[in-house]
């Protein structure tokens, strides 16, 4: 049994952003469909100044490809004491058919490659066919992920971008308007910048104040990506009260995701919940109906899409012949 | 960062049967005192003819190591359909002051070391010291690790097996007999050979009939190895009313080992059971206190005894310029 090993940068030479979109769309439309199963997680935490360790496992079904990614963050020590980063990833996908561990693969791009992803599907979901203008809040990795993905899917035409950091602000406007060629306007406030939005993208991982209700225009579509955990919160939950709310997991999204606030407020009910986009993109619920509707799409984040995405990645290098095997036992 | 490879012939020259014994004393130790997370494991059932793929994660403070096993089972076509074992084990090392996975080994010899280790740990704690005999019901690979082990920590001078296939005692006989020059009587019922123990090991997955009370001799130590699941059972649980009972973890002994039945059929309480083997190891319980006493050792498995098991594998590696080294990214 051969099991291949790919490296970082192998990672980032075999998939495109177009085929991470797919592989996320295919993973909502499995999670939706009975087709995968997701245990509960598990991990260690470790004490300050270390952080935490987390193991998700995925299997899906269609693919007969079990993924387990360990994934570390929070060891803020690291690149002093260690010489590596705060936080790394590795994935391990296993046959199905046999239990074999067919690939080991670093896994550090992938989180925010399917993050970025993830907002890209649900704007093709619910976003107005006309929309042009995209407002960020939050200008880090994660908000460069977002924007190459819904670039992707449509033409952007500018982006209205706030971070509390002007500096990382600064950087976000350069690096995308070089990447990009998007112009990018530096907002003086949140308020500017919603007030702007077709499009909405959160991303400051909820650490910060929050988007009000009133500044969010008729039509614009929000993209919550920033609150996968108990404790963090980037929207006013009283966007939620008139808004067509779409979640990717509803178990995940009531229990941890932005979600949980006007649940936790009263402000709506699970009933309130429109459906999970997996059910959008089969067809089995509607997605935007008018182009007055605030639309919202929480992500909390799934293994199935580690699993899909690493799955898709794994082919490709079989395909083109990247990467090294190495035989863990003769058989 | 780099990551070690350790493919299975370099594991089984990498480990003695006395670092194997050491190893779990040292596991058994750490669990009771508190320098161990072993959070539930994750798994995922396939459907038949495949088993099952679970995946154990233990914190040892000590060492600072996290380990994760994945290990699958019961895919009883793949030797035919596709040219791999039943099951299959890899263990992932990472280093708990950074998250950075440091050795990715294969697993499949580890838990019948061990496990094999287990019961000559409970030996040395539990069995009288002028025990000379063995009986073994069950003669399969773990029944020769237990006698392996065994045998490093006394001098057996003679065994009574069983089995419920006379062939696959023939063999056993004639393998120990030459492996370890110890001489092994074939014993024509499970009562012959019970009836001549020192020192009682059971491996036989408690799928048989059950060892009877009133076979089992004073003074008799018992190594209760094949039940690890609900379901399984090997002894009358009348054997416990009035033995000395040591289990390798409070929780998972009451629950699923061959403590469980005693307790279901309230034979005994949890109260009369006598500790933790780490408890004994540490000196803070008392081990076997008269050449009269029955003492029974329940041995489920922890992770901890994968971790401590394959750290010293690594460590062995490390030492002796052993294995591959294989860098997932540039730092």
């Amino acid at each position: 049994m051969k099991t291949l090993l790919l490296k970082k940068d192998e990672v980032s030479r075999l998939i495109s952003v177009t085929e991470v979109i797919a592989a996320v769309e295919e993973a909502y439309k499995a999670f939706s469909s009975d087709q995968v199963e997701q245990p509960d997680y598990m991990g260690i935490d470790l004490p300050s100044p270390r952080g935490e360790i987390d193991f998700k496992l995925g299997y899906y079904k269609a693919n007969e490809i079990i993924s387990m990614k360990a994934s570390s963050g929070g060891f803020i020590d690291n690149p002093t004491a260690h010489g590596v980063p705060n936080g790394m990833a590795t994935i391990f996908l296993f046959d199905a058919r046999s239990g074999a561990l067919i690939c080991v693969m670093d896994g550090s791009l992938i989180l925010g490659l399917r993050t970025g992803a993830s907002g890209a599907v649900s704007v093709k979901a619910l976003a107005r066919k006309n929309a042009t203008t995209v407002a960020s809040i939050g200008t880090g990795n994660q908000a460069r992920m977002q924007i190459r993905s819904i670039n992707e899917i449509m033409k952007i035409e500018e982006i209205h971008a706030w971070d509390s950091n002007s500096d990382t602000l600064f950087k976000y406007k350069t690096d995308i308007e070089s990447e990009l060629g998007i112009p990018v306007i530096m907002a003086n406030s949140k308020k500017e910048a919603v007030e702007q939005a077709d499009i909405l993208v959160t991303t400051t991982r909820g650490k910060g104040s929050l988007v009000e209700a009133g500044w969010v225009r008729p039509g614009t579509h929000i993209v919550a990506i920033g609150t996968d955990q108990q404790g963090k919160q980037e929207l006013d939950p009283e966007i939620f009260r008139n808004a067509k709310l779409v979640v990717d997991s509803m178990a995940q999204c009531t229990e941890k995701g932005e979600t949980w606030h006007p649940l936790n407020k009263n402000i709506i009910t699970k009933d309130d919940i429109h459906g999970e986009i997996g059910e959008i993109l089969l067809g089995r619920k509607p997605g935007r109906e008018s182009d007055d509707e605030i639309t919202i799409f929480d992500s909390t984040g799934m293994a199935i899409q580690d699993n899909t995405t690493a799955s898709k990645i794994y082919h490709n290098a079989i395909a083109n012949n990247v990467g090294t095997f190495f035989q863990f036992f003769e058989q």
